[in-house]
């Protein structure tokens, strides 16, 4: 196809009524299922005493002078030298005292509310690649054409919750006011909640300002219901760095969530082994857990986790691997345990998409769901570790996650579903297709793909006998002209723009 | 490539010294996980009860006197003029009274038993397609070359613990004696345990006869480890054929087990309900679990479940849907309740080997292992909902199987996983890679893949740029030149063949 220009598309979604693809409502999914658990409680209870004591005995390293003060004036051992803080399980229990069990966010469209927390599943755009692919322009450096692109599609299907922080960076902008462009285009192509860049203050409070602005509410009446989230690394193993901290600080200040995530590859960050890795992570996000409360008692906090391995011949980080569906199930054991929001990731290796993008997917995105993730970040567009955010990837990770939302949907066992009546009516050897318990039903009664083709042989060849990869080409083009934007007041469009104007010139004579 | 002939195939394998593929050794894979669950105890009863009112108040057509002689005596109620067979909860409570838990089974190596029953977890070839499929030779008519090349691929990968009824149709070969040959490969090119025919009592006491003579016992010493399996399909609804009831006849006589399996799409065979597909699926499988143990009280019997649903629209098969997933833990979750040792499948419905073969098989084995199937049949290979064989799917399929099992490997928290202590010897900050603790375990520490290639995107692209299909093109190609064929006795190759001679003239006369 050639390459439809920005105008040109929306004029073609406008000119022909479009019959639109198949795909789900909108919807909070929630999980009916009670977690998987593949640890017994005394396994649990050796993983958190591990952690305890690497909190107490070994500590976690800080760059920044507030966080050491606000260690210090809770009773923790704080060498100013070494700028290490150690803690205890006082601290970790105080802190899990405070934090919330679960907190709802929206943006601008308050239907769209979600929860994190409880039996609640999120499913997140991919955030942070450098490199974006499709198969028709090939692979070439984040710009933010292509950024709000991937926006229009998370916004465009109902299988995407939430919006990561940039999924691809826009590499021709400026990188100390590129995050306003971004957080610009999340709120203007999508009513979708995002998460903001928690590298330092500034970029952490011009999310929230914006987000406030764009729901006509005030930075203090966000704090009701947060509209953004950030995600708080650790710099594995056991250093905070000033900018994360900051970040923190500022997000719980304002009551707006963190997401705590230790990024754990097993072999390079951690030890090789499942138990080490995990209690480090943990002693890790127990940390920042109490560094949140400690900044503001009650502020909303995520359980992270990134457990992964390296392919320990070549040091390359592997993704979707059994050990990271593990992992993932897991973490959400302890997350359970301390009953903390749980966030976790959809990751793979491949270089392109393939069977290997699909198959580590799979095992990752089932670790999640076991694992009873509130949120799966990077859960739509994720490729080749990280590095690339993919067009044709996002459409099969919708049509995966859409596989996901229909698994989770409960069972309904009335004496109508059991059909009693109807299995007597059908004769042995018979079928279904003509009655009318099947008719009643059959629009509904499963789910439809997006992207699987089942008919059979024959029709498949006599059409092009296009593969999924090919049809998932065809598909995120067409819903890109399916795309509507969602009608923003111009007033507020207007206190937008001003207020990132304003700060362009802010940030550029370096005013904090 | 160049086809290679068997015979120039056999000897670069001579005389290049393989370095052989990674891949994991021979086990036998057992869940040390505790069954997941999607339906309540009430919701397990009430699938129950209305399985039973199916087989009073509907009841099951079977087209042999024999059969419905059997359950006359039995007590059940016998309409002759109908065909139609009802029988009550005491007939199932009691054949659940003789039935065993658990069975062995074992081909000619002992040391490659597998366990059928409780927590052990096998893998099986695809079964029954009448094509194949490579990306080298094109889709093409099965045949008996292939054939035997699919058997090599089942011996050469420890993924695969057990074969299916031909796993490719030899369609040059006669029809009424193509079993034959079918079992002497299987006997000669692999010391797996394999499915014989179930269509009739001649081609059951072939596989019978033939692997009691590849063990050197008599077939009376076989009914302590059975070394063959059948599957006995219901013709859903309700219908059980003369041909498949004197299968399973022939087979509990002699001690050897048969997998119960209606095959039941929702909508068509089955009404569109979840709950009323595993119902009517509960009601056949119960059916002939009687039947068996009416013939042979003990007789080992495995509670096959294949149910996934069509496509409304088009009335088209659908394979590795999330109604597939749900029905295949449900179906784990009755078996459980009787007892049984549980079989089900793997399936997907795409039209090649891509993106969509990938999650579908997915989404199917998920279920599979999470309901705690004993056999996964049609794990290895199955592609375009059963009518193809595969060659590049065989390979992703062993690399799928070789997740689960390294998913399934039960996780150790010693001390020495812990590793407290070299958490605290590294540095905040550093890393692991040169760690005693990491050097000590790195060989091992984590799944080596098979087909995942983990390597950055500039070294991938410097050797090819091979996605993971045409990598596996590769893989089988050398899996075959690698392959070594298992030793057999002359001996009992003399008798195998001769027995063979015997039975081609016995069939050809039309003899019983």
């Amino acid at each position: 196809m050639a390459r439809i220009s920005r105008k040109g598309r929306r004029r073609v979604a406008i000119e022909r009524k479009s019959t639109g693809l198949d795909q789900i409502p909108w919807s909070q999914a929630h999980s009916p299922y009670a977690g998987f658990e593949i640890a017994d409680a005394d396994a649990m209870q050796a993983i958190h005493e591990t952690s305890i004591s690497i909190l107490k005995e070994a500590g976690i390293r800080v760059m920044s002078n507030q966080v050491m003060d606000l260690f210090e004036r809770a009773g923790a051992l704080v060498d100013r030298d070494t700028q290490t803080v150690c803690i205890d399980e006082t601290h970790v229990a105080a802190a899990l005292g405070t934090v919330p069990k679960t907190f709802d966010m929206v943006a601008r469209t308050p239907s769209k509310k979600i929860q994190m927390g409880g039996s609640a599943m999120n499913f997140g755009l991919v955030a942070g690649p450098p490199n974006t692919h499709d198969c028709i322009r090939g692979r070439r450096a984040g710009n933010y054409e292509d950024y709000c692109d991937f926006i229009r599609l998370a916004q465009h299907f109902n299988a995407v919750n939430i919006i990561g922080n940039q999924v691809v960076a826009p590499v021709e902008l400026a990188a100390n006011t590129r995050h306003l462009d971004t957080y610009l285009a999340n709120i203007r192509y999508s009513d979708l909640v995002f998460h903001v860049s928690g590298i330092g203050r500034g970029r952490v409070l011009d999310g929230i300002n914006m987000m406030a602005i764009s729901r006509a509410i005030t930075v203090e009446n966000m704090r009701d219901v947060p509209g953004v989230i950030t995600v708080i690394s650790v710099n594995s193993p056991r250093l905070l760095d000033d900018a994360m901290s900051d970040g923190l600080i500022a997000m719980a200040q304002h009551f707006q969530p963190v997401s705590i995530t230790p990024f754990t590859l097993m072999g390079a960050m951690t030890p090789v082994t499942l138990p080490a890795a995990l209690a480090q992570q943990n002693a890790e996000a127990l940390f920042c857990l109490v560094l949140s409360q400690l900044v503001q008692p009650g502020a909303p906090v995520m359980y992270g986790a990134f457990t992964s391995n390296v392919d320990l011949r070549s040091g390359a980080p592997a993704f979707g691997t059994p050990e990271n569906t593990k992992a993932n199930i897991l973490a959400g054991q302890l997350a359970k345990r301390y009953g903390l929001p749980y966030r976790t990731s959809n990751a793979n290796a491949s270089n392109c998409v393939d069977l290997q993008a699909t198959y580590e997917t799979m095992m990752s995105t089932w670790g999640a769901v076991l694992g009873g993730a509130n949120l799966i970040y990077h859960a739509a567009g994720w490729l080749e570790g990280g590095l690339t955010a993919s067009f044709e990837k996002f459409i099969l990770d919708v049509e995966i996650i859409q596989n996901m939302k229909e698994f989770l949907k409960p069972l309904q066992i009335t004496k109508e579903d059991l059909g009693l009546e109807a299995i007597k009516a059908v004769p042995p050897g018979g079928h279904f297709f003509g009655e009318a318990h099947t008719i009643d039903r059959y629009k509904s009664a499963f789910y439809t793909p997006l992207l699987s083709d089942w008919r059979n042989y024959e029709s498949w060849q006599i059409t092009g006998a296009k593969d999924a990869l090919s049809r998932a080409t065809d598909l995120w083009q067409q819903a890109l002209q399916d795309y509507q934007e969602p009608k923003l007041d111009p007033a507020i469009s207007e206190a937008l723009e001003s207020y990132v104007a304003h700060r362009r010139e802010t940030i550029g004579t370096g005013e904090p």
